[in-house]
């Protein structure tokens, strides 16, 4: 008789945003005319820029010709991408050799913990990406939840108030470490410091950070790193993973990458091994490639023109989460991130949970946000709200928000 | 310190292509003027048709425009695409909520294993795709290989002359079966009363069947089903994967998809099951869906137009396949395949290991094949040739074994 993988019924019920479309489908049948503000997803609005769609268009065409029709791709990538991410996000300081163009920082961020054994202490941030977590509890690396909703055999690295978001390592020891900076859903990015104990850290207990800067073009902060690699050492530590999701609107389109240094080595039953073998020996094996069009289209964005309109849109949604975070604050809510991340990370008033005040805001006003319990247990006094939106739309929230009773 | 999924230890050396590769490499630094004719690697080489490419090339235009921009899609993929997959390939007798939408089937094949327990007894062809073991091996269902390079606790279902390529279910108790049928590399597709007794003895024996349709389109026997589901009985025991890559040239845009029928549940624990609640939640956890121009790629595969353009691209290399076989017959090889398949089994002559026979092949007559042993230890006697290349490069193939010293 066939068994299943147990570990799956230890997982919550629903994932957190499939939750949320049932809470909208249930409005929009109660009140049909109901029109939602989605401040709550954190999918992007504004479209791919001329460049990408170009680059796009041109490669589709040449799939449909003769002489330029290509069928697998390197389950790598291509160089040309990898290249253009070398010299463009790395100045050389990481080769094309060292990069995996992936269709997903959520894949790749919910595959990398198959090449690990599944006894090692694993630390994430609380809260965080729901991914990390629930990757971890499929793959059989926790115990039963708790009734916090914390689970039994992670080390939560707790990100509060009192420490502004910003996890210190721990006193005991772990394994893997994730580490999301700019954080999503507090919008917080770590600073220099920070990482440099986390780099230390990691040295000391021969762990493994897995880096997720999906939302490094966010950064403003002159003492906040974009990659882990600026910090000295990380190369021996650290895998980074990027997205063009929310830098360029790739949401639709399916294109991230993967960091793994060749300088990654680890010692297991007496002998070294190169994370980046293993990790391409996976990706060979159970992946085949991004579609060639789509990686035409990343590789756009190295441009001095797509390096433009990329630029200009991460900029109007940092105004837009600006507004956002100023307008709020001078309602008298609490309000963090909005500077380096397109996302704001709100205190619920009147100590309402954040499935309460998430209802509250919908039925109210009609605004989707996303409750931070979604997000790890530390997350349930907080919802996340996103700037991925028009300004327009943006007032319209605030103007509802100013005339709802709170 | 971080530990290792050990298993990985176990894999040998690199996978199949890459291997090749490098042989390829080799001979063109030794040779740089050789013109190499590739029968190997199993890619398509007829250029997407023209339905699909004005659908991606439409698609790829809507997501520059404001009202038609799309962001995040559903990770099970857009309705439309479903629904025409509900309505085109299972006549509506599978419902579009039990079809996932994917990009590739060497990627779900590879996943699918995920959501059993890794004590599962795993039942596999030999010779078959590499991707069944490796990913099993990955996950610890395998004891170490053997010499022979098979490996202790997989149930092996031989593919021999003997018994014609159609592996009759075994004795013995299996839990999780992969079937590909028509077969690679062997190209032969199992027949109506051999899937029949494969139903009935996963029923007996509360097994599932991930059963491999990658190839469905090249049917053209009467008495061989094109989806295990026309087999009274198999929504209760079966997942079907099917894939693009072969039947449209999707290899370089990557879409596939899986069925798991809401009738398949499984007893575990004394509790049933629904193996499609189990695959969703792994998709939304770990998949973010397929670029939407890819989708709408696919689905205008199922316009009249593009059924049209489709069937032509699979009797171009149907009839390639005929012509190779036909040759090499004449030439006395024995020759296996061809037939519901772009896939041709050839014998080595003068008992020649796979390995010998691909090198002897590429050194004197510049060809590339794909050494059986690759597919597992009881292809060790033969190579595997496609059919995907123009009929004049198939010809030139035929002329140069001709002229060479077998």
């Amino acid at each position: 008789m066939v068994k299943l993988n147990h570990h799956y019924q230890k997982l919550s019920g629903d994932y957190l945003f499939p939750e949320i479309d049932k809470k909208i489908a249930a409005l929009k049948t109660k009140n049909p005319s109901a029109s939602l503000i989605n401040l709550g997803i954190g999918d992007v609005t504004i479209p791919l820029p001329p460049t990408v769609i170009s680059a796009l268009s041109l490669a589709s065409q040449e799939m449909g010709e003769k002489g330029t029709f290509r069928g697998y791709g390197p389950s790598q990538g291509y160089l040309f991408l990898r290249e253009a991410i070398s010299n463009g996000d790395y100045r050389g300081s990481i080769a094309p050799d060292e990069i995996f163009i992936s269709n997903g920082a959520k894949c790749d961020l919910g595959h990398l913990q198959e090449i690990f054994a599944t006894d090692n202490r694993v630390a994430l941030p609380d809260p965080t990406y729901p991914v990390y977590l629930d990757t971890n509890v499929m793959a059989g690396r926790t115990r039963l939840p708790l009734k916090t909703g914390r689970f039994g055999g992670i080390t939560y690295l707790s990100c509060t108030e009192e420490n502004e978001f910003q996890p210190e390592p721990p006193n005991t020891h772990s394994d893997l470490i994730y580490l999301c900076s700019p954080n999503n859903p507090t919008g917080v990015a770590m600073t220099r410091d920070l990482l440099k104990k986390w780099i230390a850290y990691a040295k000391e207990h021969q762990a493994v950070i897995l880096f997720d800067g999906a939302y490094e073009a966010y950064v403003t902060s002159p003492d906040v790193p974009r990659s882990i690699y600026e910090i000295e050492g990380a190369k021996e530590v650290a895998i980074e993973v990027r997205s063009y999701s929310k830098t360029a609107g790739f949401s639709g389109l399916r294109c991230s990458y993967t960091v793994v240094p060749r300088d990654l080595k680890v010692l297991d039953a007496g002998k070294m091994h190169s994370l980046h073998d293993l990790w391409k020996r996976r990706c060979d094996t159970k992946f085949n490639g991004v579609p060639y069009p789509v990686q035409k289209a990343a590789a756009a964005l190295y441009t001095p023109q797509g390096l433009l309109e990329s630029k200009k849109i991460i900029e109007t949604y940092l105004a837009g989460a600006r507004y956002l975070k100023q307008e709020l604050e001078a309602m008298g809510l609490t309000v963090y991130g909005g500077t380096d991340a397109p996302y704001l990370w709100c205190k619920t008033p009147l100590k309402l949970t954040s499935w309460e005040f998430f209802d509250r805001l919908l039925d109210k006003a009609h605004l989707i946000t996303v409750p931070g319990q979604g997000f790890g247990s530390l997350g349930d006094s907080f919802i996340r709200l996103s700037a991925f939106a028009d300004i327009s739309l943006l007032k319209e929230a605030i103007s509802r928000l100013k005339s709802m009773p709170i």
